[in-house]
């Protein structure tokens, strides 16, 4: 007996259709497609329109390559006259950004890598956009560029890539990192000896 | 800073409507938006078409309350002439009936519960469709009820009021269990205790 003389056509669909997302197998597919099921039909169609266009309503800034809407021709972040140009957070994927504007202290532009230097994911360092960030950086005469990519090999490595493109290229300007410690709330007893490491070597004068 | 400034509309509309799914927190929406995104127009489209008019496209069968097209009056695994009608196995919703299918040695019929008691949940006895149950045994004169329903606390105690409510209405079927024991693969010493107690109780003569 074929699966879809025990299932309605429409059901299996939807199925095969949420088990393309990331991590989600047979079993967390049918448990999405029942739900969707059970609830109500305008829940179903509201993530169906927000689905629909989406890739035709979100493109990307050409300058700071954050996710925009459509209509905009450049991420507000970077036309916003009060955002400080001489400042540039380069951070791997637009979420990265989210968190930073999240803590409301941070008022330079940003540059969306888009991802991090991953060989085994085939992702290489023509896919970064570091040409871009390079005329940028010249073009607004940036005084620091802030390497906040994420504390992973792949993170690391980006970041280091991308200081020696900047070398390269001849480009002069103060690159910091975000700071590595102790996140608050942490004991110091449960540390990872990397983060406790990362921590004494940049201790501070009080 | 409003969220909206941050990331696009049409990119947290998603995000929104991804966080209804069961178990989906904001960050795993995100990851779905994110990958959605970043993977081909024709993904999310697909994903999209899947949702819209999936209520509309399917319904419950009025005899045996699988999830069928909305073409057919009812379900094919009721009215598949190879299908021994006089045979009713109880499930809890309609993917415990694609597992019983799957083993291909069932040739009965169904009769799915679309839920089992549970006063935390809100589902009481009056929506797991027994009068209709009542009156199907009736009409088709059948001669044995399989409770399928989960080895859980609700599933057992949707057993036992489905075992009386066939007694108060004076129905006579035979009523079986699924069998409890021991799973195949698994280590005598790993088994829980009630498994163990159940395939002790429920040992069969060689």
């Amino acid at each position: 007996m074929s699966e879809n003389k025990v299932l309605p056509r429409a059901l299996n669909d939807l199925i095969d259709a949420f088990s393309g997302l990331p991590g989600v197998g047979a079993k967390t597919a049918e448990r999405y497609a029942l739900a969707t099921l059970k609830s109500s039909k305008h829940r179903a169609e509201n993530l169906s329109q927000a689905l629909a266009n989406l890739h035709s309503r979100v493109k990307k800034c050409p300058i700071t390559f954050a996710l925009i809407d459509s209509s905009l021709s450049v991420s507000p972040l970077y036309s916003d006259p009060d955002r400080n140009k001489k400042q540039i957070a380069i951070v791997e994927d637009p979420f990265d950004l989210v968190a930073i504007e999240a803590t409301n202290i941070y008022k330079g532009t940003y540059h969306v890598l888009g991802g991090v230097i991953s060989p085994i994911d085939g992702v290489g360092p023509d896919e970064l956009h570091i040409p871009e960030l390079i005329s940028r950086i010249q073009h607004d005469a940036a005084e620091e560029i802030i390497l906040a990519t994420n504390a992973s090999v792949e993170g690391e490595s980006t970041a280091l890539y991308i200081q020696k493109s900047l070398e390269d290229a001849g480009v002069s300007v103060k690159i910091t990192r975000l700071a590595r410690g102790l996140p608050i709330g942490v004991d110091l007893e449960y540390a990872d000896q990397i983060t406790l490491s990362h921590a004494l070597n940049g201790r501070r004068e009080l």
